[in-house]
């Protein structure tokens, strides 16, 4: 955790949405700008799956955050201007309470014994920190990816306290396609022996599993269009001698996964990324209608207008999602405004793709009147 | 191995693309149909990276082939005119030569001591069977997927002796999503502790990293469409109760790749597995021109005509791949025919879109003269 951040503790046992309550609660987060005096200009940004709450430099901790280029004063979402405030999600790892938290029943790590996660525990969870922080009502809720799901379901249970949405490569529902890739990814977790059915210990987490998860992960992030522009058929180059593991690393495109997903299994918990995951695959925002269908769902946000980006490389979040999530929001009346993105970075693109993103989401939140 | 499977030994130590011989060789293979007086009715069927050599049911072996549909007497590849031969790939496990079998040096499998493979070696082992055989050239040469790359090999090799192709779903060289995803494929295998470095023993192949690498290949083969279609949401109905390992299957695309991946690794060696995939990643049609490039290769083939098929949701060898093998064949002055499917069953379309596979294939070998 940062020099930035600061926890609040969630008053009381935290129920949550799949039944069962946490004893109790915490959450981390970072803040950047200052809270007006009506309290009227607070941007809730959602996370994936994966960040932690430091989205962005400041003082207190200048190191670059996750979405550095959309955040800060004169930015796209300025904070001269707005008060932005970033959760680490329930469940996680960076200072919020999940899974690798104490259990104050037992003095030990949860571990398996953490309930079962739902993507509306995550939103309801900021809702609560923010009503403890005296904030009533937010201007705009922000999330792509996971961060997307969660703002959905936000605008659903809480319609009189969003303004403005920005929903960037969600969806109401994963598609079968998104499920098999996450599924995939916790066997790889959960077959690897130091998993050790869910219970290792501190310092022994399920390295290699890991390791494989996050190379699946990463590919379903990016593109194909982006690594054959960026990689092609380019061999690794060898400091001294070529490989001498059978079947070693060879192309760089190898190369790039092995060293990304190295670093990666050293800041994350194994089990976060199983519950984490999950919450995606069962995610439904259809369970909050009668008759299940997401569209009709959305009828119950009442936020005045929103942007929803998607991009045409995506194939975990497809584009026809997207355009699905602001058919829908603009059947029940609410002003969307869709725009599908030429980026090739995938999945990705709006922590990549500076040029197409910032433009678009500076004039959103730039507009007259807002 | 089938009833219908037949063997030849090649004669002497078998060279190899990258230097090192097989002391010897062994290709399992089946037919159809009969070899005409003048020996000119051959289609020789490359079969991709998992098939055995039964491509169709026949007297000896009346069980379905995995291309049962397109080869028989009145098929598309219609049996009571063409014979048709289909080899099980050497470096295979199915009756041909590959790290499976007895090294004859040491009496024990070779594991990793089997040498490194290409698609050039199993291309040219083919051509060495049939001259053993007494055919010196074919009337077609048609493949899929790995299938493909060694009909190009094999037309680029031996130009004189092949008169037509038929390349599907196949390139000139794999991109670095390809080789990423094969190379993670690679990865949970070789993560398996039971891989043993290469030197399991007999039944104690590493089955759990073959189930997580056959998951990821079958995503490669499918495509989100299909599944969208195919499964949706909808759940795994328990017999019983429901799933009580953690994080288990909840929906049928879960279900679906699991049972897929559980039959699959009894059958397939995981060293196997490794060569063949790898072989795929290697191969550069480039290779064999001055230029290192490939339609500079493809000036070699003399073959009269080509059908290129491939498929719009085939994201491991996309449609321009196949564009790019029509285009560099029409340069080189062959009247090659290239034609995109719309099939949603991604890169395996060829194997079950019989609907749009069969006419276009059955027009392809009954045009007038050939």
């Amino acid at each position: 955790m940062s020099g930035a951040t600061k926890y609040i503790h969630l008053d009381g046992p935290f129920p949550l949405y799949r039944g069962v309550a946490l004893p109790e609660a915490t959450l981390a987060y970072e803040t950047w700008g200052e809270l007006s005096r009506d309290r009227d200009n607070v941007v809730l940004l959602f996370t994936g799956m994966s960040p932690s709450a430091h989205a962005a430099s400041s003082l207190e901790d200048p190191s670059r955050g996750w979405w550095e280029f959309m955040i800060g004063p004169g930015r796209a979402i300025d904070t001269s201007r707005y008060f932005v405030i970033c959760f680490n999600n329930l469940g996680s790892c960076f200072g919020s309470t999940g899974p690798a938290s104490v259990n104050p029943e037992t003095g030990q790590p949860y571990r398996l014994d953490f309930p079962e996660l739902s993507v509306e525990d995550i939103a309801r969870s900021q809702r609560e920190a923010l009503r403890q922080m005296g904030i009533s009502r937010i201007h705009a809720a922000v999330g792509a990816s996971l961060g997307g799901m969660s703002a959905l379901s936000y605008a659903v249970e809480f319609p009189d306290e969003v303004d403005e949405l920005v929903i960037i490569s969600a969806a109401t529902r994963a598609t079968p396609f998104a499920i098999a890739i996450r599924s995939l990814q916790r066997d790889c977790i959960k077959t690897d022996p130091a998993w050790a059915g869910g219970y290792y210990r501190e310092g022994e987490q399920p390295q290699e599993g890991m390791r494989l998860a996050r190379k699946m992960g990463l590919m379903s992030y990016r593109s194909p269009q982006e690594w054959q522009h960026r990689f092609g058929r380019t061999r690794v180059e060898w400091m001294d001698e070529p490989g001498t593991e059978p079947f070693d690393i060879e192309f760089q495109v190898e190369s790039y996964l092995e060293a990304n997903a190295l670093k990666f299994i050293k800041v994350c918990d194994a089990n976060t990324y199983l519950y984490l995951s999950r919450v995606m695959d069962l995610f439904d925002l259809g369970e909050h209608a009668g008759d299940g269908d997401p569209v009709t769902a959305m009828a119950r946000i009442k936020a005045r207008r929103a942007l929803v980006l998607g991009v045409e490389t995506d194939f975990l979040y497809p584009l026809w999602q997207q355009q699905e999530i602001a058919e829908g929001l603009k059947a029940n009346g609410i002003s969307a405004h869709y725009m599908p993105m030429e980026s090739i970075q995938g999945h990705d693109s709006f922590l990549v793709d500076k040029t197409r993103f910032i433009p678009v989401v500076a004039e959103f939140f730039s507009e007259p009147g807002t």
